[in-house]
């Protein structure tokens, strides 16, 4: 390298930021057809239909569970016993119950084990909490998730089953972690309230629904998800502060818009509905979508001997919140949040929400009016009478 | 008019389009020089701190109610007693209670009654709506609406006993009747989940609340309103339907940016946070916000001796929503909706979710692989066993 | 009206803001049904093909030209026999030389004579030229206007006999007109440089342009313009001054977003490429395009005995300026601006570049460093050598 | 890797899709203290301060010239001298003289040789360009690039025997890179149109100018460079071809929008102007200006015995089009491109804009009028008459 100002070290972080020394060396599949294919694809070695033979493969360092919901168990079970460390795709568990095994086995075997929640790596969140935690919007009021698409891809998915339930587990699960990432992960989540239903597709679980979690410190996480929104892949995020706000659109608006009378390319982007009239592609869904950022997280936490942002703990309590939601979705009220494992903080309050104008009066707002004047609204402290004061 | 092609109907359809025979004749206030002050900026003859002398001179045709919520009953009292055609700003009442009783009273008097609600005046609202009544998007599913800003201008509004509540009355008697008039103003909403909270302003009434609203045909209508937002005036509506959504921005993001060093003028927009940096100021207020239209319509209705689109009825029923909510955010339950009077369809049933694909399967899904083929996701009819099928 | 705070205003200011006095009450058109239609439609009285018979028309105030470009002079000319005050749609002639005629004329007959420059009345544009005017922007550096769309909907304007010219003198004007505003319209616009071509249809003029505008003190209006565009109407504004930015668009994104399958509406908004996919509507697009405040102006103006904003001058001017960028296109190098009637500033200087620093340096740029520490670039104001100083 | 669906494969890609297994073995800088903190920073075993040792280093297999414009001559031939692949920040030279001697040194040399024009490699570009390439937009007609913001860095870059230029040189080669690569990289840039002007800051070099570039296949290139910009770094791209039109915003709209009061974070993106108010930040400035997507392909290219995408040979082909337009914006016209070494397309002609409709006319256009019909405006072929026809 030649230079180091600027420029020189902007190259400098580039190249020396991404990494890939990783190596698929064993593919397992269900299907033979489909690990062959995969095999061929990605060239990889080892290919098998018997998944134990892929965990205890000897090239393996580090196994990743890409399995429909209900194989997880079964598959972090294997990797306990063979002392492999798992990274496993979200949702951890079809339940708080199936989570808890498993996060208890790893950490008995003494393994190490990430939990693949790619939407808290996007390189927007990832800024954006940086900004919240270096408080630019003052103490977090409200956080909301929403993660809406026209439905799944895959046939399991749609069976309540396999996959344990329906978009709220599905999509729930990434909006669950993102809120309580803003609000805070050592903030307790106390008690959840969710609307769920079945409006659109002819299937058992739910395809839309919307809920609030409630945390101690009396902030609201939020999330809204279905299976039945028409126009792609609808990603976006909101955090109200104290001091600020911050609006994320991590798909549809990206800043990239497009026109066309319909002789495009077919595939535009993950779950978009069109290929012709105005389109919003996205430049780099990888990246995007955080997977680049949480590999990078993974990998770099096992070689550092730490643990990684996301870990089957993380994929435990995001289970815990959901089966609150569905236990509310029953029952119509308010549903505590059962964890019978919790890292964080205990016994928050609630911040007083008195601001000291001056001996006698709290002060409620202060405004410029349409001449130019400084108003106040003050509340008297003891009488708690409510007044207004212009200033000149 | 010379010409009548496509330019020469524009010009025909503004010159026409908008009305301006209608004066303020009189003008009552609490405070006499807060009346003397608006007498002289609009050419209004008669002055008056006696609300009833306002009320009863011959000249004035219509009462325009802009009085805060504890004082609308003693005026629409006052108009049903001088038989004078009466519309009153939102919301009706404090409570269901009270706008029942000022429903009954301008129905008994015979008089025309308006609610001025004027978000469902907007033209952006309008369109929108007409979009929807034409199918565009199929079947409503959700609709929501945000109304949240840093707090209102006045004292009253802070003080419970005079608005009769906060930002749930203040701002979601908007949000209610946005989102009922996507779903269908015939369609009966029957029970309300609402968590409501004080979390920044030393006030007793909730200064943030987010509530949802269950109508007797499955759709949810959504609001979020709040008093702590910072960053402006967030004016967004939503609605999800099985063939399309609406995002709509009123005001925060209207194509209008503009970045200042800070030279700036003082007022830029209602509500706006700051005079420099990156703002976004909206083009004409009055029209954004819906005022104009919604006067047409009201004068128009009164001309035409028919009812305006927004009437005392509409305001009754969001203010029973809106005691539904007050109620649910204290029971952190579901609550019903207490309409004894309603208007509209009865026993409206949940439509079917069942697509027929053949005699044998439900279509669940239809969708495009990467590799360019169609895939199909069947559930049969009575195993309800999900199935995958590709065609070619 | 009963109370006279906030909301009173803003109704008072909406009720009293537009008007509707004025009647059309004669329709010339040159094919009988169409004047026919015309007439039903509007409730015209007096239908007439015979020009002159129209503007004579004793209750006939004002006329208001929506003819093709060719037929502007007849009648202006007529209209300055009969005194009938005269609004014209733009651009004034094809030409200066018919423009400075009519001007002339106008001027000679002593009648009020109006511009209908709409856009330069949209809401957006106003609120934007005030930010500009309070210095919002500083000096202003550069305006660009830029107006595209698949081409125009009648059969004269693609003949370029009758039109006088393509997309320039079409679209151009518009751009001319709003970018002029904005640096100023008592600047003299010295110099143009235009690019145009025939790329897409198969006509003799113009169907896409980009032209610079040299003012005298240095500021540069651009203007975009093409009959090629695919992609719906697309009217953008951008502001560049020393002090800050603005970017507006007037039509394509406006706070409205709607995806539909395809079973919407058929009418989304003028000159719109789909109905189906990710549309883009325009709330009120009379509004929005500047029509209602234009009226607005023009009608205010006659009764108060002042002239409009927009008078034929401003037409001449616009003229004078196009007729540069045809010759421009020509010539394949920068032309001047003929402006043999001129009634703005002259010899105004293009202001310094050199901002003081200290008594030895000017300075060329502030800003702060990754580090957090602030840096000067500084210029010596005898050697001219650049140099850097961080501050502590 | 367990499992090989939709999500496998999207992990799969992502985990082998970048790569680090390139290290900085050897930085060189013109001052020892600004060398020896980078070694630290990035761990490089080799400081100096010695041009040539740092290039001879053995471990140095490719070296990266991120000097100011005037040093990369001397760095360039020294590489070659030592036989070393060379990769050079942008812009190559500071005219087409210097680019030429290092395209010939170079290839003379027989060593590897990338241009390091970062924002052709942004994963909007690139997806945009494939787009492009598919035929979504049709025949490319227009494509414009802007890159203004409020000055650059380092007191080199306003030191015009240094830099070779000013805004035009820095960023307009960015601009010309982008728009030439949507009109094809093998037609021929013919000639440059340009207005440049020293508007704002106390230097000698311009510091805005705006440029059109004309291709063989009469397409048309526009570049818009500012160092007076306020507002941040404003990179905004447009392509219209005829099918279609791309916009894209890379980093001042990039779907992330954040409120503050102003305690946020100090440094929120290159060039961003303030700290408070709304701000819009970039999640990953790295990705999103190309810079990953650039050393991959750099770096693989390299590996597989191929030339990258950009070499030297584009870097003197951008500088001809930038002599150009210095030329232009001297001499008032339009000025050829002077490319004696060109290896693109020769005698392309620009295409016919005529459109079949039947054997007696061409289509000018279609479309639909407010009643739905559907209207063609047709030209003869032999008369050139234009007509309109309403279709039922």
């Amino acid at each position: 390298m030649l230079g180091s100002g600027f420029i020189g070290r902007f190259y400098a972080d580039s190249i020396q930021g991404y990494r890939s020394k990783d190596k698929i060396v064993s593919i397992y599949s269900r299907r033979a057809e489909s690990a062959q294919k995969f095999a061929e694809d990605y060239k990889v070695g080892h290919v098998t239909t018997d998944m134990e033979a892929s965990i205890a493969h000897p090239d393996v360092d580090v196994v990743c569970i890409s399995l429909p919901n209900h194989l997880h168990e079964e598959a972090v079970m294997l990797c306990c016993k063979h002392k492999k460390a798992v990274i496993t795709t979200k949702p951890l568990g079809r339940n708080a119950e199936e989570a808890k095994r498993m996060l208890l086995a790893v950490e008995e075997a003494g393994i190490f084990n990430g939990y693949l929640e790619d939407l808290v790596y996007t390189p927007k969140f990832l800024k954006a909490l940086d900004s919240v935690k270096n408080g630019a919007l003052g103490r977090v009021l409200w956080a909301k998730s929403r993660e809406t698409h026209p439905g799944p891809h895959s046939d399991w998915f749609w069976n309540i089953e396999l996959a344990g339930g329906g978009c709220i587990l599905d999509l729930g699960c990434h909006c669950v972690e993102i809120t309580r990432s803003y609000i805070g992960k050592d903030i307790r989540p106390v008690e959840v309230m969710c609307w769920a239903d079945t409006q659109v597709k002819p299937i058992d679980a739910e395809d839309h629904a919307i809920g609030l979690v409630k945390y101690e410190n009396g902030a609201i996480g939020q999330f809204e998800v279905s299976w039945t929104f028409r126009g792609g892949l609808d990603l976006r995020d909101e955090v109200m502060g104290t001091e600020g706000t911050i609006w994320i659109n991590s798909f549809l608006r990206t800043g990239f818009e497009m026109f066309t009378t319909g002789k495009g390319a077919d595939y535009v982007a993950e779950k978009a509905e069109s290929n012709s009239g105005w389109l919003f592609p996205v430049g780099d869904e990888l990246n995007e979508l955080g997977y680049n950022h949480m590999f990078m997280d993974m990998f770099d936490a096992m070689e550092e001997g730490r643990a990684p942002k996301e870990t089957f703990y993380d994929g435990y309590v995001v289970n815990a919140v959901l089966d609150a939601a569905y236990r509310s979705a029953k029952s119509k009220a308010w549903e505590p949040v059962n964890l019978e494992i919790w890292r964080g903080q205990e016994n928050v309050q609630k911040p007083s929400n008195l601001i000291e104008y001056d001996q006698d009066h709290y002060l409620v707002k202060e405004e410029m009016t349409h001449y130019g004047a400084k108003k106040l609204i003050l509340k008297h402290k003891t009488s708690g009478k409510i007044s207004e004061q212009i200033l000149n």
